[in-house]
């Protein structure tokens, strides 16, 4: 079941220039980048009182963020909602005829999956169980 | 200064549609439309633990809603984050050079304001002073 949005990703050419946007402009800090997505992003958070903004700049020229550069833009490239058992949603979401990008892994926040936006009215949607 | 997310904005082509989506594939409720946007919008929210997902569909042929459907297709539209004094967040935005579009006008949770997405590196961000 969804509880709760986790974070929302926004994508962006160049972390060090938005971090600092965000610092100046709105007034939020964010945290020291780190790699994830397999070697392909680099990531800040910027935690809000009820939810947190993930700024995501790519690594080298693969990976899902350098795809949605290219195509739209810097801007919000996914919603993550919180789930209490990922394993049980994505059978759940299959049984709707919905399919999970991949298997459930390990990621910043627990056990996490996408599901493509052309089954969700457009929306890039992760899920994840927190640990 | 900015505290928390308001609410998600997503553009749908089909309210209808998208709110039967959310309810038997999400296992999420969403409220009885209304008309917003000068009437330009249909919106449904749908009431998560931490943020509210504000689902937009265009009415007739105006309206940024379908503005961003004909360029972009279905997605995350806009995100709102709340401020304690709208007025002075904007003083404040515009003396760093960033500029609101049109005066702070009064919504469905209190007075709000656009930011163009040229300005805050891809996102269209809406401000809102809470009643």
């Amino acid at each position: 079941m969804i509880k709760a949005i986790s974070h929302l990703g926004v994508a962006v050419k160049n972390l060090k220039e938005a971090r600092e946007f965000y610092r100046s402009v709105f007034g939020l800090e964010s945290s020291e980048p780190i790699i994830g997505g397999g070697g392909t992003v680099r990531v800040s958070m910027v935690e809000l009182e009820n939810v947190t903004v993930e700024l995501l700049e790519p690594v080298g020229s693969a990976g899902p963020i350098n795809k949605f550069l290219e195509k739209r833009g810097e801007g919000i490239q996914h919603v993550c909602y919180e789930v209490d058992d990922i394993n049980a949603e994505i059978g759940s979401l299959k049984a709707k005829g919905i399919e999970a990008l991949g298997e459930p892994a390990p990621g910043a926040e627990g056990l996490s999956a996408f599901l493509h936006p052309k089954g969700t009215h457009g929306v890039l949607v992760e899920l994840v169980q927190k640990e």
